[in-house]
Parts: structure tokens; C-alpha cells; sequence
């Protein structure tokens, strides 16, 4: 399979991803939406499925949709990406971008979506929200932490579930970002996804969004930093001990 | 399979879909129920089951249950819209007929079932939101815009189920309905299909509903053209991109 | 199979019913639970996966656990309630006797279970919510109305999963449960199974509950003859319409 | 398989287990968290997906992550806890050992994702019930009961999915355990599970937290009693009914 395919098809997963995550927050978050104060379980179904339609999505490039996940998989010692698509220095990159990409094009699709509820939404704060992730309890060392754990399950998991029937496959994924999310995103907001937090938040800075504030550039780095952390310690793990990739096959 | 029963398939799987998708808003919006003010989360766990379930009940003719989707197979090139039903101009129309006729009849017997709670209920709007969507912020573009992109995914992601095992179809459908709903139903409501509002709402101006206001024929038209429109765009990407019709093998 | 293996195989499978569905009631509706005031969504949960838990172990009767599903398969025209189960009289009074009984127990269990909280609760209705159903707004015709459709739509369903793989049986059996209870279950609490009213019923009105009020057996028979012509008239419709009888194949 | 890896796969699985589990409770339940207050049902997906990710992770070992799972089949006469682990007097102290280490390292790590939450909170109470159950109402002999009853229905159920395909086995686990919450966790918070009790706990007493009270002792035994006799009434029916040994085939 060629990288264009490679690429393209990971920037529709993610762009799908993040059209539907991105989506929720903004209909719990901003003023007037039908699901205004839906709750946190709403949340976490919202991204669970977004992960779900985005993993069909981009299913012939292996569905990776994180740069967490791409790491996870090279450094556990994979021999492909997906079948058809060697492990490579440039294959790796290709992933990358096109995560990026296509979680910056679902964030801008997910703010025309509901864009009469980012004009009259008065706080600033929740217009970023929708996009990224922000800590609950500012705290870099310890924001690092949660997002290192929480990353740390979602790729251990995913190297695990090898011997899933593909048909649960994109099912097993949701729900266990769901509870990710119930459990361990109280903390942070559970990026645990580079893309998903940076593609979206260039989006923040770039469109012309009413009354927009910061697109808090100081915090970007963690949940950059604790997912690629988290995701190589799943590999490692994975990879450091037998059974476990032995129950993978 | 002849037409006929292509019609009555899409007659009973879309009529058990507004049954089920009318009656959990009704047990939300309703006074006296036992549901009141469940939140919006039950009501997207409403429709994904009501989706769900007419599914299994339209299997034979495919379940399309929405016009949005026969238009986004159509546009897609399928060659046949169900094993044994080519794709035509007559088989189109049958499609649209049963889906308008069974989203009528369903919402006819969610009033029946919920007879007392209609009489009970002083706001009619609240009545009117059991049978049709409308806008949180009234904005005909905007609601269109969002109307397109949440049917965009609809249909989207259905084209690439074709590779799921059958099983997990219904499901997985069901699935993408809840989240479709948290995540992009917050402004409009998510008719993501014209039958499913169009049909309820000649309901609602049919039935003799105590109290019942105006049927908001304004509004009317855009859960119709929103959804054929997002359903035609789903159509045309995954016709144009060769490897997302490759992934839908 | 013998019916006595029937029998037991019922009893087991409709007291995990009752057992896990009079007990989230319990929990939402009795003083100082950790779930109290949990919600209708997690009442629909509950039953839904109380249904999915008995499916499993009355899986060599067919599960039937309620009397509208074994008066469905009758009527429809089947041959076997389940393999090896012939229809006759002898073994459907064996299923409405065993689902009866099964029905009864699992209540008592969901008493003893919650025996503190029946104590310190000091309202007799929300005691007997927990065993049996009531109707929000009491009127026998319209109550059995809702009851009627509200079955209608669990056998008719439930007889156009035949083709179904196995393993997503229960779940879909289960699913459609918690959608019919968000959907349908507002103006009576969705009984749609004699057994699953009537035992708890019985067991109410002889244990000996603290503070308990009437066990309301004017309402007791809407309960079990909505569910009775609900199961009826799907079982009809199934076997009337060749298209549906084929679908279940 | 050599019982070292039998070991080490609960220890993973068992921690996944708690790290979730205990991990949804610090959301819900510690001051400042996004998921603060987000209800019992929230709760109740938390540990559902919990023992889901924690299936995977110990697939290899069969995934027992509970003492009284693992007592269950022993007492139901099976040669096997998993393939190619025999039942013996050493793999079952094996498997014991297991989940109470795995127990007592996934709530270590629970801890540090909310770390600054478990700083900010200011009831000790609060604290606790991210580790380790308590009743709601405090009666040894009720709580007992409860404990055995819920348990009961975790392993009875479990030991009919026998028939099961695999894919949807960790699936239908979860559903289970979502349901006993739902529906039998109001008196105790349902441990089910000793491992899942004593080994928070003792993280708890031995753990730096801030402003930490009392474990509670005097109920511990409660948690592990309750389990291990549910578990093996389980087991006994289980095997004393053939019909039900025979389903499981």
C-alpha cells in the first residue's frame, strides 16, 4: 500500500475522531446546545464512538489514529503498521501527519458544526475546551503522570487485543476508551493522543473563533509529551515480556 | 424480491424506528412520565436502539430506513440497493415511499402509547419535539450546515461497514446513532434524515393532539435537505476516493 | 429434553431476571442505596442487562423467561419452544409455571439483597415499585395500551433475530430491552412480561415487608393481559407476513 | 504453562482491574475532578470496563482477577483453570497470589493519577471509597448477605458463558458486571471480589495519603467473606445441576 493511501486514510479516521469528540464537548460545554450539562459519561460515549467511527474509518491503514499508538506499535518491534505497510522511518512520519492533520480538519468541522453555540458562549474557557484538553488542577509534573498512565493503558490494551475476532475489534477500542475516560480522564480530560490535542488546538489559534481567549501554548506540551511517554512504556512492556505478546498473537 | 416487499420491510424497520426514536423523547419531554428530564444522553441511547431494532426488522430489504442513505448508496454507484433489488428510479422511490409511510406510522403509535402524557402536558412544544426536530438557535444555513456534516458522517461511516461481520452490523449502526447524537445533535436535534422528520411531522398536523401548536412547516424543509445533502457528499467521497470504497470491501 | 429440565431451566433464568431488575429499582428507589436517584437511563441498564444475564442461563430452554415471548413463538406457528422442546400444552404450562416461580424468587433474593433499605425506606409505593409495576398516570385502557405496543415490540423483534449469530443474542435481546424501557417505558414502567409482574407481586404481598402498603392487585391484571395481546398480536403479524417469517430465517 | 506466568498475567490483569475500577471512584467521587459527581451508573461502566481491559490483559491465564472466580471453578470440578494450567493446591494459591498483588498495585497507581485530587479533598471517607467498599448501612450479617448474593449471581453467570464465542466473552463479563453494580451494588458497593477489597486496602494503610483516616478493618473481612461464599454456593449449583453444567458445554 502506498503512503498517500496511508496518509489519506489516517486523516479521515482522525478528522472523524475528532469531528465527533471535539463534537460532544462542544454540545455538553457551550450555551444553548440540546445536550447542555449532559454529564461526563456523555463525554466519555461521545469519544468512545468517535474512536469507533474513526477506527472503520481508516481501517485499511491499521486505524491508528494517535501518534501514541504509532510508537507503541515500533517500539514493541512490529515488523508492519498495518498489513501492506512496512515499519520505516518514513512510514512513521506519515502516520504522524496525517493524524495531525486530519485531528486539526475534525476540530474545524466540529466548530462549523456548532458554530451559532461558539458566538453565544460567553466563557472563553469552554470554546477551548471543545478543541483541547486542559488539566482540572494545574500541575505539570503530576498532569504528566495522569496522562502517562492513562496512555499507558490504552496502548498495552490495544497490543493485547490481537486475538480479538476483527469484528469486535473497533468495539473493544471504544469501550475501553470510554473507560479511559471515566477512570482515569478526571485529572486532565485524557488526551492521550498527541494529534488529537495539537492538531485541534492549531485550529483554536487559527480560526476566527468570537471571543476566543488563549490557546494555552504552556500546557500544549503535555499532553504531547505524557502520550508518546505513555505509549513507548506500553511497548516496552509489551514487547519486555513474552507472555504478553505471546497472548497478542 | 419484488418491490412490494421491498415497501413493506422499509414500512415496518422505519416505522419501529420513530416508534422507538419519538417515544424516548416523549418519556424525556413529557409531563408525569417516568422518564421526565432523563437527559440527553437517554435520548441518544433511545434512538440507537431504535435504529438498532429496525434493522433486524427491515433486514431483507437492507435497512436503509433513511432516504439519506438510499441516496448515498445510489450516489455511491452501488449496484443494487439489498441482494436482489437493483438499483432504479422505481426502486428509489419505493425506498423513499415505505421509509415516509413506516416514520408516519411509528409516530402515530409513540402518541398512542403516550396518550395520557400528551393530554398532560401544558407546552406545545413539547409536543411538537416528540415528532420533529428543530433548532436550538434558529439559523436556516446554520441548521443546514449542521444538518449536512452530522449526516456526512452518517452515511459515511456506514459505507465502510461493508467489511464488518454481519453480527456486529445492527450494533454498529445503533452505536454510531448514539454518537452522532451526543456529539453533533446538540443544535439542531440530528434528524440526519427526512423520513424519520418529515413523517412524524404529518403526524403531528394529522393527529388530533390535545393542545398541539403549529407544526413549523418553516422549518420543515431543512431535515429534509440537510440530510439528502450530506448523504449525496457521503456518496460522492467514498466514490471518489478509491481506497475508501476499497476499505468498504 | 425432558420438561423438568425445562422448568428448572426457566425458574433459573427469570429469578436472574427479577433478581437483577426488581434490584436496580431497589437501588434507585430505596433510602440511602449508593445508587439512589441513579436515574431512569440506569433502571433501563439494569432490566436490559438482568435480561442478558437470564438469556445466558436458561440458554438450553430458549430463554423465553416471560410468558408473551413463549405465547409469541405459539401463535407464530413454531414447531419447538426450543431444541428438542415440542409446543404442546403440557410444555407451554411448563414455561408460564417456571417463569412464574423463577419470577418469585428472584424478587425474594432482590429483597433479602436490600433488606436494610426496605427498612429504612418509609414509603410504601416506593417499597412496592421495587416488586411490580405501576402505571404513572393510573387509566386501565390507556395503561394497556402502552403495555400492548410496548410488547408488541419485544416479541416482534425478538422474532426477527433468528438470524442472528448466537453470540450476539443476549446482547441483542438485552439492548432492545434498555431501548423499549427509555422508549416505551414512561407511562407504565414497562412490565411486558406477566411473569416478571406477577411473581414479584405475589412475593410482595407475602413476605414480610416493613411498613409495606397494598400489593395494588386492581392494577395487577393490566400487566398481564397487555403483554399477553401484545405477544399475540407479534406473533401473528410475524406469521401472517411471509416477507418477516423469511427475514427470521 | 509454568505458574510464573500464570502469575504475572493476573498480577497485569488484577491491575488493570483496580487501576480502572478503582480509578472511575476517584473520579466520581474526590473534589475538582471533570468527572465529579457523575453518578452511579458512571460508576458502574468504570468497573464494567475495568474487568473488560483486565480480560484482555489476562487472557492468557484465563482471567480469573478474583479469588472467588477462581474458588467457583474449583468447587465446580474443573481440571483446568485455563488451558494448560491444572487445579491443584499451588495454582490456586498462585492465582490467589496474583490477584491480591495485582489488586494492590493498580490502586498504587490510581492513586497517583488523582494524586493532587486525593490532596484537595478534604474528607477522609472520601478517600477510602476510591480503595476499598464500605455499606451504606452498616450490619455485618446484611452485608454479608449481599456480598454473597451479588457474587453469586458474577460467578453462576460466568460459569454458564461456557458456550459463549470468545469475542464477545470479555463483553459480556463487563455487561455483567455493569449490571450487579447497577442493579445489587446500592447496600455494599459491591466488592464481589476479595482481592479487589484487601489489596486497595492494604495500598490504602500503606500508602503516603494526604490527610487519610481509618481503613475500616473492621469490615474487611466482610468483602472477603461475603465473595468467597458466593462464589462457591456458585460453584456447588453449578455442578450439582447437570442441566446447567451442561449448558456451559
Amino acid at each position: 500500500m502506498s503512503l498517500g493511501i496511508v496518509f489519506l486514510s489516517e486523516v479521515f479516521g482522525t478528522g472523524m475522531l475528532t469531528l465527533l469528540g471535539c463534537g460532544v464537548v462542544a454540545n455538553v460545554a457551550l450555551k444553548g446546545t440540546k445536550g447542555n450539562s449532559g454529564g461526563f459519561l456523555m463525554v466519555n460515549f461521545g469519544w468512545g464512538i468517535a474512536v469507533f467511527a474513526g477506527v472503520y474509518v481508516a481501517a485499511m491503514s491499521g486505524a491508528h489514529l494517535n501518534p501514541a499508538v504509532t510508537l507503541g506499535l515500533l517500539v514493541d518491534g512490529k515488523a508492519e503498521f498495518a498489513p501492506g505497510v512496512a515499519v520505516s522511518a518514513a512510514s512513521t512520519f506519515t502516520y504522524f501527519g496525517g493524524e495531525l492533520l486530519g485531528a486539526f480538519l475534525g476540530a474545524v468541522f466540529a466548530w462549523l458544526a456548532h458554530k451559532q453555540h461558539f458566538d453565544a458562549e460567553p466563557l472563553a474557557a469552554s470554546k477551548l475546551a471543545v478543541f483541547s484538553t486542559g488539566p482540572a488542577i494545574r500541575s505539570y509534573p503530576w498532569n504528566l503522570v495522569t496522562e502517562i498512565i492513562a496512555t499507558f493503558v490504552l496502548v498495552f490494551v490495544i497490543l493485547t487485543f490481537g486475538g480479538t475476532p476483527s469484528g469486535l475489534g473497533p468495539l473493544a477500542v471504544a469501550l475501553l476508551v470510554v473507560g479511559i475516560g471515566a477512570s482515569l480522564g478526571g485529572p486532565t480530560g485524557y488526551a492521550i493522543n498527541p494529534a488529537r490535542d495539537l492538531g485541534p488546538r492549531i485550529a483554536h489559534a487559527l480560526l476566527p473563533i468570537k471571543g476566543k481567549g488563549s490557546s494555552d501554548w504552556a500546557y500544549s506540551w503535555v499532553p504531547i509529551v505524557g502520550p508518546l511517554l505513555g505509549g513507548t512504556i506500553a511497548g516496552l512492556v509489551a514487547h519486555s515480556i513474552p507472555i504478553m505478546a505471546t497472548v497478542a498473537k
